[in-house]
């Protein structure tokens, strides 16, 4: 009897960080979309496309959507059947009062809250444990001891392989794998910041001593900056979202946010870069989104790219970026550089 | 789909000492009350009514009415259906002779009673595990190591997610921390003394170094002094109780402790100062019982002050004192200085 | 609600060792006796009356009568129901070969057999936990730290909650003890040796620095040394039972063990100083029975003294031994050093 | 009540490197056999018969024939009901994509695969635990803490009793070793290494310092060299298997693989070896099997020799290796490494 033939999709595997974990490069996020604006039948169609095209990383967190992005993964995982052993299921802890009444505890990294927050996750992914818990955000009145023992406390009880952290400062990290090397137990592994071609400061800049000392690995997420680095805002210089968009007229907050956003100095200064890297895009022949998450996956820090998908056919343009690596050579990353005017140099006096 | 909105309830919430738990700074005890003098239809009442005004924290013991308090608490919790992690949980081990017929290992802090106990406790709560779980006075005969261990142990099994202790010496908390410390185990993060305007001492003298330097949190109990600071005894200067107050004919053991005590010179020297109180809770519009509540609770290292009630009102009258923390200027705060004669001036010699 | 009355039986506890379990003076063995020459229904009257007197401390091992012996005090104990933290229950692992085909790893003390031999023992006894473990003999082939970590290993697994030894060296326990602290592991709290009039040198002498360096409780067995010092071989000088002794036909091999050691050398040597030491039982106005007791208990490192019991009557007789520790004063106890001329002298030179 | 009598099969046992646990000199592998070419009923009629020959000790891993060798050994042990502590089973973690279809995770030495790995192994053997889980091969990619923290969870999960590594070399074992003491967790006990007459570099030169700094046992496999060292293939010098061989006809990867060494240089220059030890064999009396068995088992350093069986009268061949060892004297011993010539004079340089 043989082995099953296991299937060839072109997925790219990377290690997460110094880990012996396997994360596609691309990824699956569920903020704001599951249990959100899309449809359940929308979710479940993602996640069947995402799988189909070999990603095996799906990121959620318990305060998506008041908890329903879990809900919704968690059926959708439940539905399809897969090999627990084929995937890596992610969530995230800061923020968990779904039906919550007195607020006080059921946010921040407490050893109360890291084991209840992590144990409803649990419940609603219908999971025994996750392979990668994140601190999603630090809290920095709750000392770190603390924190390092509840996230090494859960990986010793089976909930969860892996712990990281989201949005953290380096000097964050730096005491957190400290203090759980001082008390032998599990240092956080991954951490998850944005990162685009707009936002290079913390991976390129402020971590750039954590990669070697720590093994850190990213997965990183805003690869398109919210839509910005697709294109699809070029013409929208004033301020007026396109009749088109879901901006246009929803009232959720995220859409309100946006359209604050459209037509600040910020928001011009940024749209005038993502106009001038068309031509690159054009030029290579790919979309604007493909040449932004293909930008994000030349870091070899970079382990995963979590992107977000509402619709099936975006999974498929975005796992395309994985085919134009190699359209990135160094000058047109120099190029791209030029354009952004926020390539970080790397600080002699901070080197190892 | 949005968060809930929580309660506003005008409470306000300390941290457990340096500790990432946030406790209600008011707190239901249940000493002698619930499945004591109290019926429980008074007990489920008042618990309904803590709850409403934004308490959280809800304290009880192994040996409260020899494991009524609990019973009827973990009824009362199981009626309503809060959520668990709205609320913090505490019980004390050191007495837990329930039904018990040879009693040497039913109480002190060894691992035997500490593991049995809290699992009995557990039991009668009806609780998979208590947030606080309190060494219910030391046990100065068990070692010290032996004790640490036992509470490390039950946190790690998941039946307590802190521990602190109830009625310790500064020293033993010391070594209890500096033996965690050395094993790598958890250290007890709170400590629950007496504190009140006429029993300063350990809060204010004896523990001055610790808070700094373990991060030790206070829950303290009896802040009207068993009635005494409420003024209602203002009048018994000869020893005889109010008839209609329950020690005028009550059998139990307390009312037999009060009534001993009324009428001594310690007594007599105390009911001086609270009738000298008197004029100052008047002038700042408030009951003496409110005014010791709030005067307790200007000490930043107290987490939270814990209250008994028997009726509801008693409840909404002794929250009424975070309204008035604001009046208790530094003015009036040495007014009571001069009254109560017992301020702990800091030893320079024992600053840190 | 009061606490209930606890019973006064006038039993003696006795910590065991430092630690802070609580342990009778006199306790209860079951070796060779139930499920052996016992009946069941003897078995539970002994267990019943021993109870009734106070004792808290049942002790028993895999191999006692190839398992039958905690298999009948398991009944017992469900039998009676008895509330679990009124006991102390005590088994030991080293020979567990019930029902075994392949022997090999059924004793010793690898990791193996500590788990797989108390999880047997646990099932036997239809319990939870025992309260102590003990690693029957050393196993001197098995490295120390492997001993070590499987007694731990039960420990933190909720099957024990302390650990002890039977009949090792001092320097074994010493070693034990050291790896234990290097490993922040928990060490062994006791020792079960042989000890009485006539068996000194180990209790006395070799273990006589670990009392105070490790905190080393004692659980002695073989007070009256297998029937010797009841004084009812008295008159067996030549080496032949007495007629109405169950040495007499009896074909089992502690029977065949006893003829063959009367009549020898050291018998009638050990006869003939237990004759003297009548007049001083006679004087004392106790059984030598008694006298044998109680002087194992003047020990103040004995925490108890294990007694085997066939019938009900003989545990009220070896009760009434903690009635006479007054009568041996020193006088006596010199007395008595004189007879038996085994009194261990402190060395001064290992005193630390 | 007595002891059962264990059987007495003239099996000789040996400690597994310095560890408590005995294996059976001689032990049955699943390699390729059970769940493969083997019928099951054959597997069963081996496994009988070498639990009837004394062998205690069986061997797989969760990549045999994908899975199923486990399968038909749990099958097995299931049916006999063999008592689980007269057994020692193990498998080996590494490959275990049963059924798999995103493979990355399902391979190598992480956490998520170690732990999820062992969980396969121990639903298709239907136990609750292995005595031995073995890292099959190294993992030099995963981070080594990470595979030590791995196998340390196992065992403290009750997983698994002990852990081991197969074909690491000595520096990697050290390195865990290394790892795993300085983090207070368990050391792998025993490597499993490929062994014989021709193959002896590894561990009579590689890991000569191990066995004494670490206690390292050993568990060898291929002591016949998949046959060659039988002598049936004395006669295949030109290429061509025989005509009756397995190997003549299947189409399976090994029987391929094994026709790619046929007439090959080296297969040329073995049997050449080969043959000449034939007159040694039949010198002794003995089959060149049985002399290729013993002549392993000879060095000391060697818990047990795993070897094959798809019929029980091979067993029965095999085990007649024990009785004779005494005929390998060292003389015998210098005649073989004649021949062979490859015998490792250990380096003073490198000795400890």
């Amino acid at each position: 009897m043989a082995w099953p033939e296991p299937r060839n999709t072109g997925m790219i595997y990377r290690r997460l960080g110094r880990s012996g974990l396997h994360v596609s490069a691309i990824s699956l996020g569920s903020w704001m979309t599951y249990g959100g604006y899309a449809q359940d039948e929308e979710a479940f169609a993602c996640m069947k496309k995402a799988y189909d095209l070999g990603i095996n990383f799906f990121d959620t967190a318990e305060n998506y959507t008041a908890g329903q992005a879990e809900i919704v993964m968690g059926k959708a995982l439940k539905h399809f059947g897969w090999k627990r052993s084929d995937l890596v299921i992610s969530t995230k802890i800061n923020w968990g009062a779904v039906n919550g009444d007195i607020l006080v505890n059921n946010h921040g990294l407490s050893r109360k809250h890291v084991i209840e927050g992590l144990e409803a996750s649990l419940e609603r992914l219908q999971l025994k444990y996750v392979d990668v818990v994140y601190a999603h955000r630090p809290d920095r009145l709750t000392p770190m001891e603390e924190t390092v023992r509840a996230f090494n406390y859960v990986i010793d009880q089976g909930m969860a392989l892996y712990w990281g952290t989201s949005e953290w400062s380096a000097d964050e990290i730096a005491e957190a794998v400290g203090i759980a090397r001082d008390l032998r137990m599990i240092a956080p592994t991954v951490e998850q910041p944005q990162y685009n071609m707009l936002v290079r400061d913390k991976v390129e800049g402020q971590f750039q001593r954590l990669y070697e000392r720590t093994g850190l690995g990213l997965t990183t997420f805003s690869p398109i900056k919210m839509g910005l680095l697709s294109g699809k805002y070029n013409d929208v210089v004033d301020g007026q979202p396109p009749k088109d968009s879901r901006f246009g007229a929803s009232k959720d907050g995220f859409a309100d946010f946006m359209r604050g956003r459209m037509g600040t100095d910020s928001w011009k200064e940024e749209i005038k870069q993502v106009r001038q890297l068309k031509p690159i895009a054009d030029r290579l022949g790919v979309s604007q989104s493909q040449l932004a998450v293909a930008w994000c996956l030349k870091n070899p820090h970079v382990s995963s790219v979590i992107t977000g998908a509402s619709r099936p056919e975006q999974l498929e343009e975005t796992v395309g970026a994985l085919k134009i690596l190699d359209k990135l050579t160094p000058e047109v990353m120099d190029e791209i550089d030029v354009i952004t005017k926020n390539k970080v140099e790397l600080d002699p006096a901070r080197q190892s």
